[in-house]
């Protein structure tokens, strides 16, 4: 027996990303949003959800463009700083220490120290309610040596992400290995048939 | 040095999520999705990018309505075949053994045995390119008693949910406990000021 517990978000687990964007005077800012997902495959676009109150939101409205920085879990706190206070009265980068980096494609910048960045110019706009999407078309994505695995491309594990949940506020890092997607399924198919 | 990877999908991590929908003789019908994230806090809603071909695609629009059931990570297995197989020759319910329940409150069906159901009223689609966004707005969450913690909202360590890697397409468990969100990072501020 389910218990209900009314129209709330308990929806998890969520990413722990950071928006780059720059200011009106071209001043580099940081944010940490957990609203967000991947929402196509082509052309490949991640959704980030925003306040009309936050400096990103006209940021990104004036210069068309943000990046996502992901942090590893040695980064919890400054990621959750970074979410806690405004960049309208608080230079982000210099109290965590952390280096703006002038993206070489889009109109926005990346955190330097961590290990993978998406590049995103803004494609299209979704008011929701007190959240607008902003939908960002990935145009190029930068990651450090260290993070690839196999094939050349970012391993999980070796990333490193924060994990977050909405329900229970928290924040926890990646566990054990579960299975391969689009393999792990497979099995039950061969179960089914034996 | 970064190393660039082109305008290709890295982000992680992604929630693993399994679709309910109803088809056109009420048939119950289930199905896997990564490309998702809460995206709006008042009126509280998540976003399900899907490919036109699918047929939770169809079924959404005809019924306006969804759900979303969370799998702990025991179900990785049946999580990873509900998103590899089609209910249009399959009964995914029957070959996984998992049980459809009728919505007391939206035209759709969620998992019994997953341990949070988000039962959601379609409020819009948004045409991206490939994949369509399917906007729910939640109207009811309901969670197993064993998953809640304190103050009665679901502890992530108690649903033990999937994490997903679109990256290197894996599938992993949640590991240590990093912090609470709005918490950790005020420590930050402290060691500033002392």
């Amino acid at each position: 027996m389910k218990k209900s517990l009314g129209a709330t978000i308990h929806a998890m687990p969520s990413p722990v990303w950071v928006v780059g964007s720059y200011g009106n005077k071209g001043e580099p800012n940081m944010m940490t949003v957990a609203w967000v997902g991947i929402c196509c495959s082509s052309p490949p676009c991640i959704a980030v959800s925003l306040q009309k109150s936050r400096l990103t939101y006209a940021n990104i409205l004036e210069h068309k463009a943000f990046t996502i920085s992901i942090p590893s879990k040695q980064y919890a706190m400054e990621a959750d700083y970074i979410g806690i206070v405004s960049g309208k009265n608080t230079d982000k980068f210099s109290v965590t220490g952390l280096t703006p980096v002038k993206s070489n494609i889009v109109d926005a910048p990346y955190v330097k120290e961590f290990p993978i960045v998406i590049e995103c110019t803004l494609l299209n706009t979704v008011d929701i309610g007190l959240h607008t999407q902003f939908i960002g078309e990935i145009v190029d994505v930068k990651a450090d040596e260290e993070v690839l695995g196999e094939k050349g491309v970012p391993a999980i594990d070796k990333v490193d992400p924060i994990i977050c949940s909405a329900s229970d506020r928290t924040y926890y890092a990646l566990g054990e290995y579960l299975g391969q997607a689009y393999a792990l399924g497979l099995k039950l198919s061969e179960e089914k048939i034996s």
